[in-house]
């Protein structure tokens, strides 16, 4: 007799390596396959906001700035980010959101690129925000914006392409880009790579200084678990920060910020990637989320990831009715990231009624069904629920 | 027997009509007179923030953004903050800092300005970040930038001027700059005004669509004890809305945001001010520090904020060393904001020492000293201490 989906899930989360990271976040009877959109919430985090905002707002008040460090937090929680991007110290800081952050990044590197080169690329599949943020900095620096697909990207990139601008995965179907192979491209056209990691960070080894990426951003609020609308960051690459010129050099990438000077004069490194007063109670509750990833091997997450992937397209293979549903990811590893999507006739009609039987996932216009699996809290028991529930759903 | 310092404070106290919303603020032993830098802490925020925490992020999660209203936080705290600018409905969003804030409204006033308008002023006395920003916009905009003292505006302002950037009130001084008159004089001039509300937000009435106030920016940490870091906002007046045209067209102001549609169209109205996801910790902390003004009258605000600062300055008058400190805020009503400046050799460590003696004012470089006076929970008795201790710090 056949061993039961329930029973191989049992038999896979026994020998799970991060099995017992669930436990530092608080889970309900639901399947959560949305941590791709929004991450759980880390125990540590109620407790920490509550006394920052206690304690630190509201005893220390004005002085928690210098006493509770909150003046310094943009680049202590970028350092904290940087070991899951495979970036040294130094190079990350947080704030702002993603667009704003993008904004940053792709008008900073065409001041970087050499004269001559007035034309941004963009991964035509890309998050739309970085397709409209693209357009506005190209608008903005008297470039020209090219979009086309990411692996089109080689063969294009000449002596006129400052940059491009290329999603690491994709957010709806999951496909991971060739971040080394296409950076080394852009290299050897003389051109910039700008990567944007928010379906990446988390959830697999990114390794931005061992494939010499130049500059890149991501958001906190998905594979991060830093909560609704934490603040993103911006990697710009040691040797670049000299010349990283930022289009928002608001007072706090000021060299002496409280100097008050009139005539701006840009900080060293990677504070100079900073704008505003940074939001503090977000950015302390993302501090805290950050914690989860103590011990944790990022290799051990992308190893789980892609088992959940494979073992949730075998249950859904066995289960679903024949041409009910079609795999928009690529089967590859090496071309998958940490999410299933499938097309599916009626997708939102069925994402509605999945989340009504306790399977929370999402729907991307026009037909997608997206899973997304965060190897810190998602189990195989978990994965084979959903997709039982799915296959009844479509029955 | 002439009445003591102490004496008129408490009388002053017993008829103040604000003195019971002191009650809704968390406060302890100190005098804290830096609520011009950051406001004191709401009673109802660290519940509020607990169960946004618990229950909308921890169960919730991402059904939250519709079943809790994230989605629409910006332009609904956007709404509860209009009434203390003057301005109806729909024309304030809330998100990113003031800075990012900034760089929206003076790149969008130099798009809404006529051709050939190729100049921006601003005054020169502002918080530095505002320079800095404009120096930014006016370089992606083909602009040139002049800096000037305000008051010079109404004569400088001309065919080729886009717009000018304005303090309501000054950081340093807490001098009030003229609103109504300078921005009449700007559109004489066939020009736009965009002020910064930063310093005078909360604290006096600003009626922006009585002065026809084209756009504007400010915090909500200052007067309005959203928290330390909390998301600024953006004024566009409704006439001007469709025309507005944002350097930062993220996601978030698209006319359909789900529809992730490669070609960017801008929602209409106040929504276009958005960018990308906001930070909804630091969102909704703010919109229930906004309660604290549910039956206040800003016109009371203002009355008592004048009469803090006028009992502020007789005290010190009448007890600190003659010539030890001078006024830099103007006397005259008129002229003044909600805070005190007063300059003194070793400011620096007079402040130091103030602190350390209970008196929380700040310092800003080179030889300031700053009392901010917030009416909501500022009480003559504070008033009275604050000078007295600082006589005796100057003795």
């Amino acid at each position: 007799m056949s061993e039961t989906a329930a029973e191989r899930a049992a038999a896979l989360d026994a020998r799970d390596e991060l099995a017992p990271v669930r436990e530092k976040f608080v889970l309900d009877g639901c399947v959560y396959l949305d941590g791709n959109s929004l991450g759980a919430l880390p125990r540590q985090v109620p407790g920490r906001v509550a006394d920052v905002i206690a304690h630190e707002w509201g005893e220390l008040r004005i002085r928690s700035w210098e006493e509770a460090g909150w003046w310094a937090a943009p680049e202590r929680v970028g350092d904290r980010i940087a070991p899951l991007l495979g970036a040294a110290p130094g190079q990350v800081v947080v704030g702002d959101s993603t667009s704003v952050n993008i904004f940053k990044a792709v008008v900073g590197a065409v001041r970087m690129a050499g004269a001559g080169r007035d034309e941004i690329l963009a991964d035509e599949a890309s998050f739309p925000t970085d397709g409209y943020i693209a357009e506005s900095a190209a608008r903005m620096t008297g470039c020209t914006l090219r979009a086309l697909p990411a692996e089109r990207i080689p063969d294009e990139a000449g002596p006129r392409t400052a940059l491009a601008l290329i999603n690491h995965v994709d957010y709806r179907t999951g496909r991971l880009n060739d971040l080394p192979g296409l950076t080394a491209a852009l290299h050897e056209a003389g051109a910039l790579a700008v990567w944007d990691l928010c379906h990446s960070a988390g959830a697999l080894p990114v390794r931005l200084d061992a494939h010499g990426v130049d500059l890149a951003v991501g958001c906190t609020y998905k594979y991060l678990n830093g909560g609704p609308g934490a603040p993103a960051y911006l990697y710009v690459r040691e040797e670049l920060q000299a010349c990283f010129d930022s289009p928002l050099p608001g007072w706090n990438s000021h060299a002496v910020p409280f100097g008050m000077d009139a005539a701006y004069a840009p900080a060293d490194g990677i504070t100079r990637g900073r704008v505003g007063t940074p939001d503090i109670l977000s950015m302390l509750a993302l501090e805290t989320a950050l914690e989860v990833w103590d011990g944790v091997r990022i290799e051990a997450v992308r190893d789980k990831s892609l088992a959940l992937g494979d073992f949730f397209l075998e249950c859904v293979e066995a289960s679903v009715p024949e041409g009910r549903v079609r795999c928009v990811t690529p089967r590859e590893h090496r071309l998958r990231g940490s999410q299933v999507a499938l097309s599916c006739a009626d997708a939102g009609k069925v994402m509605t009624e999945l989340i009504h039987r306790g399977v929370i996932g999402d729907f991307r216009h026009p037909d997608v069904l997206r899973f997304g699996f965060t190897p810190l809290y998602t189990s195989f028991a978990d994965v084979a629920r959903a997709a039982r529930v799915l296959a009844e759903v479509l029955e």
